[in-house]
């Protein structure tokens, strides 16, 4: 094994899924993974505070959502701003990976400790999302409102994509499902009704 | 002080939140919230698992939305149930508490436990709408969906009825935001541009 190790995070994180799915989250200890990983708990702790953190990216969220949205021109309105940084992330991060997404999400709902971290993970997701609205000239109350949309479009959407049998490109369930909600919204409702 | 305490409850939370306010979370014990109220700590366990659990009301969360939803028409279409809903929580649980909840919000932001257990209770109140809205025949991304964005409207609305100084009624911020939504979701995007 080379000192330099440029797909280690990755390995790590395949090995972790593996093993947590094999024995359970709780019984599964961070030499076993790094066993697996054919890397060291030096390498491990370089990537992740603790065992629950490989299941969470290991990285900070804070600039997750300022990347996906650092091709969108400067004038672009709030709606394909959102929309653009939710396929943007799912064809970066998610598309190609569904099988090991579908068993670290079967992972996250058996341990209340992972189903906790999860709702933090998307609660620092909605903040972030709401920042880069604010910094885009978004007001706050749009801000806000259209961060926690972008959460919402974004996990059923997951969820569909992760549930289907079917070749759906997540960006396309995106789009649709953003279609959906603007029609649940404006076809019904005591001022349209 | 009588055996039978109707409003038992009220008085703990109030007595809590008091104590919260003036000595911190974690400094204050049930002992000194119950001396306060003038009740038992019997009387204390009898409503809240712990002192934690004052901040959350102690009662199931997935009995309310149906609660706030009992008088609408069975015919009501999904945007019409939520706003109802919404607005009978607002005007029930909320009105006429702005300074009280004001100091929670403040003991809730003050402790990462707190904070945690904050997100746990909107995830409830989340998949509580989202059954709610299922059982009156919703499809799954619609209630899914539409649940959401009940939080998130009221969320938004709650945080600005906290903030502001004037007297303008929750329930009426809360149509208010509900139309800031639909507005910015349908007069701007790809589709629309």
């Amino acid at each position: 094994v080379s000192r330099w190790q440029p797909d280690a995070r990755e390995r790590l994180e395949r090995a972790a899924i593996e093993l947590f799915t094999e024995k359970g989250f709780a019984a599964t200890t961070v030499p076993e993974i790094t066993a697996r990983a054919g890397l060291t708990t030096r390498t491990f702790f370089r990537h992740f505070a603790d065992k629950r953190e490989v299941l969470f990216g290991g990285e900070a969220i804070s600039g997750l959502a300022d990347r996906f949205l650092a091709d969108v021109p400067a004038d672009a309105d709030p709606v394909t701003l959102i929309i653009t940084g939710l396929t943007t992330a799912a064809e970066t991060r998610f598309e190609g990976r569904r099988a090991e997404l579908r068993q670290r999400w079967a992972i996250v709902r058996s341990d209340d400790s992972l189903r906790e971290r999860e709702l933090r993970k998307w609660d620092a997701v909605r903040e972030a999302t709401r920042h880069a609205l604010l910094s885009r000239g978004a007001t706050a109350t749009t801000a806000a409102l259209l961060a926690d949309t972008s959460v919402s479009v974004f996990q059923v959407s997951l969820e569909q994509w992760l549930d289907q049998d079917g070749e759906r490109p997540l960006a396309e369930l995106i789009t649709g499902t953003f279609q959906s909600l603007r029609t649940a919204l404006t076809t019904s409702g005591p001022e349209r009704g």
